[in-house]
């Protein structure tokens, strides 16, 4: 196969936002699947090469420095001419949800690693490749996405150190905007405010129930990519998405 | 001709978001033009029209009840039968960069009566119809989108009745958002950060002149036209547009 | 009586925060008390006179241009000497829960008329004369703060005029705050969040009844107080208040 | 020495807001003062002394949760039956001020373990105590206060991971003010947004040079213990604080 011009990535890949997310992205380029375990991957893998795209899955944990290294090393040696069109970072922790005296440090350092150190390591990974993007004149400006939730902006009681990993992912995501956005990348956070509809949480019942009262990954899909699109005279930083029906 | 089934209404039609609104809009549905004047709303009836779409022009004040009332029994009268797809509130009144000291109370009016009190009657008259649109299965959900400014979160210096009216529109939208969102409509504020690249502008230079450092109105208009597409599982209540270079 | 050096005045003066608000200023100031009607300022007025205090009451229609002006005409007739050491507002119109579709035009002038026109007649007012009293050297700065409440930071359902009305007070005090504080006077804005213990409301019960679960008006008036005397280098702008059960 | 009724903790005690926040708590407590260096704290130990108070001084570095333990345990032993009236988190890392690119992981370690870790292992420490505390009617509301930065609501271009910190310790100050504010506890945090004025900084010249143009760290301390005197019907869960100059 010839090296492709330009590709994707998306960390955390299992059955909800990263699996549509990445499969919406393979419609356009070729992605690269990372996720800490094979099972969270190869079903994304299968369903994107038989839609005619091309993928690879790397078994990756974002929290872990070497761990990331070593997948794009094996992006850059599979495809070693490609630039980075999209980087899209949806590696989540899950959380705790207990009063703060029943939290233990590691719960904390859990939540952390995966929001804020992950992501940084994703981001040192894919900036530099996305800066030498724009000088390849891509159709769309080169986007790095992080998902974010209504935990980026409220820390609720009991949600203490969810809380903690999302704001900090939030504060990073900003200053990257503000540092790389005029150097052409278009650095934006997401702020997933409503239950996912994702396969494994279809006997969870969110808003009575209601038809799309839970948000369809393919419609964050369908976000994520028209971030991608957006003309850099218009870049949206921060994006909110939410059920019609959800209370906010 | 046929009563449209769908139609679109955009107030305050002028040379630049308004116009590209419009325009981009007319490629789906029959739009409704209100500016204060003729020569406003009149170049992009024509254009529209030239590119195959259908526009009528109405000469309205969007502060003056009497004239909103007047422009929508107009629209009811020239298509009887239309459902409302999206209505989008654009009007601005200019505003007053001065020291408080130095600013007189018909200032506040201005900016108020078009950005709250416009609001107001906008929205009364386009969300029963909107309603009834839902009920009409729609292709997209019906949208009521509102153009805000960074002054309507942020109350700079010598910016004291352009934030009044915008913080006071955003307060409106919110509610809206709020109240009408769960009954199937989508109502969202955009929060625009930058100059706006229109045609009367051309020699207003901002950061530094370069390339695509004013937001493309084409680009607004594709924002807009992409939160009227929005599965009603992600929908977005505000949206914030800048400029990759812009300092935010 | 010789004229006070310095004075202050409250707009707003009823049973609850403004009449606790002026009897606590009135320790240290002789202070002029705006409301719209005698029966609201009398009591007020005759609490600090028997308290050793001095107070003026003067009806004023807090959102009429006119009367507001008569109302510093009489203080300059009174006090002719006077220094204007704190300025509050705290006039409200009370506001309508409704339905946006059940609100009705003056609903929204009701609102507007009080929280933003009425501030911007008060502020100019207040203004020079607050800035003529940084140069007398006051024990304090000259203070201007006006009275918020969570529709200002928030636009929930049914709350579309009130919202309107209090986002629009809170961005000209924004504004206000960044021109008028490198000059010396200390603008601060106030989230009321809670209910109010006020004698007219001892019935409705919130946060279950609980002791301390309303806001007690002495309360508010201590911060009020604190935020006059904070030092030139450490200024609150936005000060929240609420209630140790409220949910927020 | 009988053991004090009620005791107040600051962790972060140097020459700046901690040393100012622990010698006016001193007035009024018994003060622990917690620093990593004991340079740091003996002399704000020898202040409180010299001025009729008493104090503790413990070396402790706060982002390594068996030396925070060690603190607390010295203080049970030396203060046995005392209650905690007031816990200051004021411990900083400094920071890194970089191109993201020039980052490396030990500088977002640095700065989440000691905003994010410290303060959630000195929590985890003084809630329980200051719940104790509500049981024992103290004069004012048990309180726990963390020192904020602008940082913590603004992700500023090469301040990733000072944001990553303050932001994620921001979202744990205020999940656990939503839980323990209704068992009585004041949590709250400042947002710093100015140069302090400490003895290391006086050659730093900010807002031109002008008088008060940095914050003052006896004004901060005043604030904070305004905090802690605050009725419980009306807490603040966020303080700004700014030099009158500053630009915000």
């Amino acid at each position: 196969m010839a090296a492709p011009t330009f590709y994707a990535v998306v960390a955390g890949v299992g059955s909800g936002t990263g699996a549509s997310v990445a499969q919406l992205f393979a419609k356009s380029y070729p992605v690269a699947l990372l996720a800490r375990q094979e099972s969270s991957w190869a079903p994304v893998a299968d369903a994107i090469t038989k839609a005619g795209g091309t993928a690879i899955g790397i078994t990756t944990d974002a929290a872990d420095p070497s761990s990331v290294d070593a997948a794009f090393a094996r992006i850059a040696q599979d495809w070693p001419n490609a630039k980075l069109a999209a980087a899209v970072y949806n590696a989540n922790a899950g959380f705790a949800y207990k009063s703060f005296l029943d939290l233990v440090p590691s719960d904390l350092n859990t939540s952390l690693g995966t929001a804020a150190n992950g992501l940084f390591y994703f981001a040192q990974k894919t900036l530099p490749q996305l800066l030498a993007a724009v000088d390849a004149k891509p159709q769309h400006p080169p986007t790095l996405i992080v998902t974010g939730a209504t935990a980026a902006i409220r820390g609720s009681a009991k949600f203490a150190t969810f809380a903690a990993g999302k704001f900090a992912q939030r504060g990073i995501t900003q200053s990257l905007a503000r540092e790389f956005g005029p150097r052409g990348v278009h650095v934006a956070y997401t702020i997933i405010d409503g239950g996912i509809d994702t396969p494994w949480g279809k006997d969870r019942v969110v808003n009575g129930g209601v038809a799309d009262g839970k948000i369809s990954p393919e419609a964050i899909a369908e976000n994520y990519w028209y971030l991608h699109t957006q003309h850099r005279s218009a870049f949206t930083q921060e994006l909110d998405l939410r059920p019609f029906v959800e209370k906010f």
